[in-house]
């Protein structure tokens, strides 16, 4: 007989942009923010009963709501994030809620030679992701994480010595470009005094390990990166990585009657390989639901 | 100490398009494959010893020489799905495949009012997905599924009667217009005679629920259409959906004179809604890892 | 010294959706409204003096109160776009106005075996699309396409006898895939009796066309397509096409000991050739601004 | 009588990548090329006679060999746009060639605190483009330009005073969020001296111009970005400006108790209003085709 297994329903992607204009030079905040609720909502799936059914556009509502309450913590998305899960465990029939924000990165622009207090632009870079799961006993997790963070090396790249089947054409090579679109995630095994400055002190010991790192595969190059973090940040329990392997194919130009010794690449952009993996703490507890999406697919 | 967790690897989206031209009329089969490998695989992260890992580059390879070899099974992405994974957990280091497969559904073009033997639209209504998940041990699981697929209904929807909090405002409609872009997977227990039969028929059934129930809330919508795919289908032992709700809202057209009795909305793009659920069969066994993207997040 | 030179404004991506429920079954347009006016607009960008701007919002409300006061015509784009571009024409400093529409097709949904009479899937196969423009003289042009209609023929198509100079590699072949994406607006010189017809003639004759056709460049199949287009509909003065040749290129499966007797392609993404062609009948007046976006570039 | 008007065609979106690696530190230079030919190409769309028909897989090869062949010039891709276009006039049957390139911004990353020499990150905030326009009469004509350039101010923009129709309602405002996201193109009557110095500088300009503007409507605040670009810089003819106004509408809190003056905002997404304008030298000679895109739609 059919049976009702896992749900879970809310609003995503609420576009709320916090303005400071208290203060000068004005600041800004940009979020997408989504909100996913667990919990006694049988009813409404078996009899259309929605009793316990608190509407997304209700918790919308919320999140638009605390960008004013919330005050200064709407600057900082994983203190957004927990007063909002705080607050949505406390609807009656709700047992977990994760809470989802990309921040989007702004820069201000000069004028006439000095930092406009009013104007920005929005700096395209990466996104900022945070995503923090509550459950009503008062567990939380909080992960922080990057996308959109493309990188590339010139060379300090080889892949070589591989293992070989019938189906392997590819030549060993011990100079090639690198590049990558890091998308990372990372669980906070304890909260760090400073959000806002442990962001880009992640980003920079991710950068600057892939940067100086000679790698022999990016496997490698991952490990690295991750190692380096948890290194660096003591509270960082475990980073997930996923790596697609943005293949730079250098071209053959002697049709032409030319060299090309790793200047010209074809940029491609499918197949892809795409590398990924977890770098954990061995003296860390178990993640939880830290990562877990809660639909599970 | 930090230390290597989950890993997996592989080459995504291999763009395969297969012609069968030794028949009248041809036949086309157009699959976007990816594969991800678990298993022994530490060395390259730690040390960059490439020893055991089976190039991407191969892995791509094996898909397009697959879509040779398997003749006719590569016109069904369940079978072309299973017998990638049994080759790739012949690779002895490898423990675990999963081989993800987007289908394009493509028509035949007509020509002076007959259906030509060599000429395809592509039909852009929805796609085909499956997953197959092998372990070396021998175990398989395989999910369908489908994405983009919009379904909208003009009335027979309501939604009132819910839960209020004080952030709470939405009005109580009896009749509203209903619209969502149906992501589903369905875990086959056990495989149907005929993949290529069963995937419209789940389709139909699951549209003809959309299109037939009095809806009091898109979660109970939800639970129907799960409901009728398992009566229909007694080998799917779980299926999943993930249903934004893609608002239409009533305009209101008052402040210039106009009534609008349920007639012209705005179609709105963000926040949406998000209604996730599970429907399974309650005497079917556990489904493993077959909804498991493997890295979890 | 720098003067102002063309400009036009307007409100873009007006997402209406007019429901036709006052009759069994009901009926659906689902239109993506974009309006550019041009004409005496110059205060307000040389001192912000907006004395005779109408606000975008006011154009978006426009759109949407016409989709009620419209009644049927609504739900024909051009009748639509026509019904829109004689309002706005009538602002007193408005001299020119082109109203762009998108057009999503919709289908029926079978219910218990027969057509429901609320229930609808979207077609994606392709978006119909409409221009009108229209100057405070009364001069009309109203122009109907077609965009994301993706048509391949597996064989039927060769490529060969070209120039070639010193950067020509590429082999000759007399049998190869061919696939493109066809973009297409066409100019109608007298209007049909039926917009409605028209439309779907037009794509059946293009594709049949597609179809039939044994052909040695993508360029030729252009001109046929137009040139049928052309015979097809008397009241087509004109016709554009912007046709990616979308390749699929025979993988060399020989290093695993396969042949490839035009049976497994890859689908490259980038770079893709792109052939752009008018065809036009030779005893029509000037199309004057029917294919002119406004700003040019 | 159907027959054949204007055509194009050509190879879009050559995506060649050079490295500078001859020197310390490793420079790179990262395009997206498109290339369109006009002639004598009738015979391929008549009868299918390629004898003319340069292939477009010549085109791609001719960009890829010339980005090693221009060397240093490659960096500068009005240069390496106006070597292309020589090139390609020089085929004989070819009488206009138009290249465009897009050019995607990186920062060299740092590792241990100093700038590595052979590491970068993508800079996502904005697109580089580039135009160039050739006739075998030699003529050549130039456009630079930027998309994806978003830029937002906080306040310091009212508009209100606006022209009212039967379907205005817009409330006036002396105190909004503005943002949009600037595309524009820029003609250079004369070329400047360095022209990887004048593009910075142009963005320098427009976006200072934009911070410092005390703005009445998008259209003053466009007609202040062109006029202080061409005061800037003499050589520069013309700039034309797409503007998205990307609204952020003031949210109503007061359901909830909750006054806000001007600090929470919803960033929609669609409509928008699409404010276009042109902003030229009153003493400069026509740009010619220095916008025309060839097709004209």
């Amino acid at each position: 007989m059919p049976v009702l297994g896992h749900t879970q329903y809310g609003k995503a992607e609420v576009r709320v942009v916090r303005v400071y204009r208290d203060r000068e030079p004005h600041e800004i905040a940009d979020h997408n923010v989504s909100v996913a609720l667990s919990g006694d909502f049988t009813d409404t799936h078996l009899t259309g009963d929605n009793t316990r059914v608190l509407t997304t556009d209700a918790v919308k509502n919320t999140v638009n709501a605390f960008a004013k309450e919330a005050g200064d913590a709407a600057r900082t998305p994983e203190v957004f994030g927990l007063e909002l899960a705080r607050h949505f465990t406390g609807v009656p029939q709700v047992s977990r809620v994760r809470v989802g924000i990309e921040t989007y990165p702004w820069r201000r622009l000069e004028h006439a030679g000095t930092p406009h207090p009013h104007a920005f632009a929005r700096d395209g870079g990466h996104v900022r992701t945070t995503t923090v799961t509550r459950t009503t006993g008062g567990d939380e997790w909080v992960t922080s994480g990057v996308t959109g963070l493309v990188v590339l090396k010139t060379t300090d790249s080889e892949f070589h010595s591989f293992y070989t089947d019938r189906y392997t054409t590819l030549a060993e090579t011990t100079d090639r470009v690198m590049a990558t679109e890091v998308t990372a995630q990372w669980w906070h095994a304890e909260p760090p005094g400073d959000w806002n400055a442990s962001y880009p002190q992640v980003i920079d010991t991710m950068t600057s390990a892939f940067a100086g790192h000679h790698s022999l595969a990016l496997q490698q190059t991952l490990y690295e990166m991750g190692t380096q973090v948890l290194t660096a940040e003591p509270g960082i329990g475990e980073i997930r990585f996923s790596l697609p392997n943005k293949h730079h194919f250098l071209l053959d130009l002697s049709p032409f009657g030319l060299k090309n010794p790793g200047e010209v690449f074809h940029a491609d952009d499918r197949p892809y390989g795409l590398i990924e993996g977890t770098v954990r703490r061995d003296d860390t507890t178990d993640p939880g639901p830290a990562f877990d999406p809660g639909q599970g697919w």
